[in-house]
């Protein structure tokens, strides 16, 4: 695993350090799934099958640009970044099982339940939820013991009010309670903080408090705006981008008849918002300088597929 | 919530510390579970429909007997005591659903997913287990700062183990495997051992970890007999007792052709095996002398119902 001092990192190009980072994430990932030939195989088959090999691993990057930018080394980002990945890849084999959004592609192949079935999917879900306060609980290996029990604690917390009925599985709840129902902008935003933006705000804060000493105040305002935005985003990519490139089935929210920010604000004014959220988050970030620099390429990675 | 000594509880009969037990365990749950009228409301009225007002809490009062052992207060045991009890709802309102055992009834009542739907038990089980993390980072606030966070990452690791692929979701998985199929006595041993025991020895040890001092090999010794003695009256039960009776569906590990204790080694030879679990773990306890005395009562009023 590649050690880059933070001074190394920042000369890195931000897709050399997107690409790196996603190759880290996959190898960690990869060290802490049980290996397929362990029994149970099949359920363990199954988790690696959902955790590894996917997705742009944006609530690790998130996780490793707000480490990065309290100078610290990956290496103490990386239990949490591992942490924040495997509580997503849980929630996105529950949410494609057939009693939710019922959906059998995920990033580009078969959703866990259509590759194994709804048992196994259930418990890969349930696993990947433990192992991921498995791996904080571990976290001080993974840091080389550069983290506290304190810090550990605080990681705990955060994931798990995130992931949570006030948080990731509540958000999933109002969602479920709106289908057909016609909300309002607040009641939407209000709804998507909780099912997408909690994860994204705290992935970032997950990496912060891996550091020894960090601005919080001011990379929390910076993660709540991008947790709104990476929701508007991901709404107007379900309308416009085909099922090929977003790896997962298109137009879903539309054919389920479910309120989204292009339903409510319409295609264009829903680009506006993404943009205006956009121009918002790298304004928070205006404080903390230079050393920002991949938190800012990140929120302009995450808006701009949009505009 | 009562504030007894140990000496206070060591003068209890053990019917009044079990239902004084079982009072404050359902406080505590009533206290970190969120309230029926915060939204997500359905989602929330499910979780406490689920964790509340059910079941003996065998595993609580496991934890909150190892922790008298070690001459503590329960309160030092209430957020292990609250955590395990909610990573074993989870497990219950899960393994209900139709993709597992397909059970209409728990703890006397409607199982979750019938009381409410599919899609609402699923997230159900999710946030009761993330709960079940975010009580234990916050222990310091049920046991007034008696324990540190070192403590507390020893919980989150122990838990998260017991309740991941290699303890109890692995213990499912190796059963949903072995329908249909005969085992071994020691491949069904494995498989009980993961899926019931490693959460009943977890709930031990929680306790044990969360006293400032204990003699961890010795109760680990008789967690793990405790364990399997759990599962081997459990099958006996599914055989012997009625629905009304269990509070959950009497009979359906042979409706589902699932290999049991009964199947393997007979009625007879499995209530033999119970005495012998129960004898081994009353000689486990030997050296603790009169402190362990709750415990030796727990072993009792678990095995002794199938003699």
């Amino acid at each position: 695993m590649s050690r880059l001092s933070s001074l190394d990192q920042a000369k890195q190009t931000f897709p050399d350090w997107v690409a790196g980072k996603q190759q880290r994430i996959e190898d960690l990932l990869d060290l802490c799934l049980p290996n397929a030939n362990i029994a149970p195989t099949r359920l363990h088959s199954a988790m690696r099958y959902s955790a590894l090999d996917g997705g742009k691993r944006v609530r690790a990057l998130l996780c490793y640009a707000a480490a990065e930018l309290c100078a610290c080394e990956p290496k103490i980002a990386d239990a949490a970044a591992c942490a924040v990945e495997l509580i997503h890849a849980n929630s996105l084999v529950h949410d494609d099982m057939p009693c939710m959004d019922d959906d059998d592609l995920r990033r580009g192949k078969a959703s866990c339940h259509k590759q194994y079935d709804d048992a196994t999917a259930l418990l890969v879900g349930d696993a990947l939820q433990s192992l991921a306060f498995e791996v904080i609980s571990q976290a001080q290996i993974y840091a080389d013991s550069q983290l506290n029990a304190s810090q550990q604690m605080s990681l705990v917390y955060l994931l798990a009010s995130a992931a949570g009925s006030t948080g990731m599985a509540g958000g999933q709840g109002i969602d479920l309670a709106s289908a057909g129902k016609s909300l309002s902008q607040t009641e939407l935003e209000t709804m998507h903080q909780m099912k997408t933006g909690a994860l994204i705000q705290a992935s970032i804060l997950l990496g912060a408090i891996s550091a020894p000493k960090s601005d919080l105040a001011t990379i929390k305002q910076f993660a709540i705006i991008i947790g709104l935005a990476f929701q508007v985003v991901d709404d107007i990519l379900d309308v416009e981008a085909d099922s090929l490139t977003l790896g997962k089935t298109a137009g879903k929210d539309a054919d389920n008849n479910k309120p989204t920010y292009v339903t409510i604000l319409g295609l264009d004014a829903a680009k506006q918002h993404a943009r205006a959220l956009y121009e918002q988050a790298i304004n928070a970030l205006a404080p903390l300088g230079e050393q920002a620099q991949r938190l800012r390429e990140l929120a302009g990675y995450i808006t701009q597929r949009s505009f």
